[in-house]
């Protein structure tokens, strides 16, 4: 039987590169706070509401929560009300839906404080380069006590950095270390959902590099997964 | 020459039982969310305007900061407003006041969900047993944060089970390992203020116990500090 997944949040950067994965896996739903195009199902809602969320959660065994705001957004008005706010009221909504599972999308900018030459493993203190980060660290910490407490099963993702194969930057080298590609990111999170015998875990979210800013260990470990794409040579 | 502190929340439960030290010790301005009786100079304000606390941090050198909203208070109503936003406000006015030093009151409640035979030590992922908990280890990470790309330095002190000398739990044996004493509380953070040579650290305070939950070594090691007061032998 297919999983019923609630998928929030694929209006964003990485969603329009995973869905095509996702609707053929999964008996999908999914929300975000715009319509999207070619979606006409999209429940169009914001983080705010635990009624709403829940709603939409009815029936699903796991969500994959994507929706966020990232990077340096202003912290009082964004980051605070959809990172910190809007992530405890996914919590509380799956809680009273019945849902199993969380998938929650962090950022390699938790550890990235880390100095380049240390392989962050997924057991080291967060080092946010941002207070995007710091909120993202935060929702690890809440999907552990929600784990511990209510017993769902979490798991948070550390996603690198998401580019498009034709990313000028990926050409000049400049992701070399922590790069995640369209389709890793599609089979990474697609294999959250289907992993089995997971209660809490962090696992880190790159394609294949010569060296590991982030080590690949905990997703092999709780994954059984490995990257396809390789990051190209710098010239 | 005395350091010149600003201590927050003293009208707390623990800050009546540090106020003479700090007094003795310091040169220190108080402020609070309500008027303290015997302190006619308290600064009466929120956490809610940096420009406040810039002002009530001129001329600083340290913040000890104790405000905040504690055990199961609602989440969005009062913990996300006193100790998200908050201490983000009491953060930034630090910058702004050129403060050098932060130290700031975390809890036991943001690692005491480890089993009992765990000695948490300060490199431990946080494992909250309490929202309010995860709004604690959230502030530890924004510490590092802030110590990482502004060179503030910074002391979380994950606070013990502060109980006065008679209270009765104390005698029934339930606070054996993490009881924090009134005195150990005011020579603890006393040196917060005073050490040397400190730029980002965790530390742990507890009186003297058989069994460390929370592991002694990293305020021994940072501080130079010991409990003078010992748990009385449960009956």
């Amino acid at each position: 039987m297919k999983h019923r997944v609630l998928l929030t949040g694929p209006g964003g950067r990485i969603g329009p590169h995973i869905l095509p994965t996702f609707h053929a896996q999964f008996d999908l739903k999914i929300l975000d706070r715009r319509p999207i195009e070619g979606e006409p199902e999209t429940i169009v809602a914001d983080l705010s509401s635990i009624e709403t969320l829940t709603a939409a959660m009815a029936g699903c065994d796991t969500v994959v929560h994507l929706a966020a705001t990232s990077d340096e957004a202003p912290f009082v008005e964004e980051l605070v009300p959809n990172n910190v706010v809007g992530l405890y009221n996914v919590f509380e909504a799956a809680r009273a839906a019945g849902v199993k599972r969380v998938v929650f999308a962090s950022t390699v900018q938790a550890v990235s404080y880390y100095p380049h030459g240390h392989t962050v493993q997924n057991t080291d203190l967060p080092r946010s380069v941002s207070l995007y980060g710091v909120t993202k660290a935060m929702g690890e910490t809440m999907g552990r006590y929600y784990h511990d407490k209510h017993g769902l099963e979490f798991i948070a993702v550390r996603i690198g950095w998401f580019l498009d194969y034709e990313h000028e930057w990926l050409k000049e080298g400049r992701a070399n270390a922590i790069w995640l590609s369209p389709r890793d990111a599609a089979s990474f999170l697609a294999r959250c959902v289907t992993a089995e015998n997971i209660g809490y875990a962090i696992v880190h979210a790159t394609s294949k590099t010569d060296f590991e800013l982030l080590s690949l260990a905990p997703a092999r470990e709780h994954l059984g997964w490995e990257p396809e794409d390789v990051v190209p040579a710098a010239p």
